[in-house]
């Protein structure tokens, strides 16, 4: 278990944040990858209050479009995500953020990605290690 | 340059087509990441049709909100995104497909990844290439 970074704020200038597009109900996609592994491991939504908070606290913060409020990843979980770098694509309507998964995993299930079914009869499995990491395609589809 | 794999059909079962969730609009988002780099390299939406489409034909085609058409990605580019393996998550409300990706890159800019702007003032870069390996970081933001 690595020790606990510290959590660290990222400056975004207004530039940057005005470049940021959400949609009619004020959503941004926001997709989470592990540092480590690269594994994608989730896509939750962020609100413009909720990337601020995010960048602000140096951990993911998203809104619950189920429960209407604001979810910070980890607080009952323990599965807490602290960013490592944050960034925004070429239209500026997504976000990607490259994190430090701690607890857990990211997903609810217990599995470390939320994608761990595949479509197909292949081997299934977590995606998201490159094609040299011996580890790619390790089967976890239930 | 690496040869041109063959496109390779994925069969889904219908089981598996019945857990994918669409939004109102009868969209998904869809995350493509490279499976060389893992690098993420876009989000875009599929309807049921273009993934169908994309699982039969073994490379990615969405739905273009803006034009209201189907994308085969990479027909006017050259960018084709040929599928290694899909995936749902656990809520069946997003997608996942790791390619190949092929002509220059995901994005329309030229760059390999549209996500190659960062917040904040740090090196920037393309995300997602795992922490080992030491093209990590390498920035690419204007």
């Amino acid at each position: 278990m690595p020790a606990t970074p510290p959590a660290t704020s990222i400056e975004a200038t207004d530039e940057q944040l005005a470049q940021v597009r959400y949609d009619a109900d004020g959503l941004v996609p926001a997709i989470v990858q592990d540092h480590a592994s690269g594994q994608v491991l989730m896509l939750a939504w962020m609100t413009a209050e909720t990337l601020r908070l995010t960048l602000a606290e140096g951990r993911t913060v998203f809104w619950s479009r189920s429960r209407r409020e604001v979810w910070r990843k980890g607080d009952t979980s323990g599965d807490v995500q602290y960013v490592r770098s944050a960034h925004y694509d070429c239209d500026g309507d997504v976000l990607l953020f490259v994190v430090d998964q701690h607890g857990g995993g990211a997903c609810h299930t217990g599995e470390p990605s939320c994608f761990f079914r595949a479509f197909g009869s292949g081997s299934g499995g977590p995606a998201g290690r490159p094609a040299t990491d011996p580890v790619a395609g390790v089967g976890r589809a239930p």
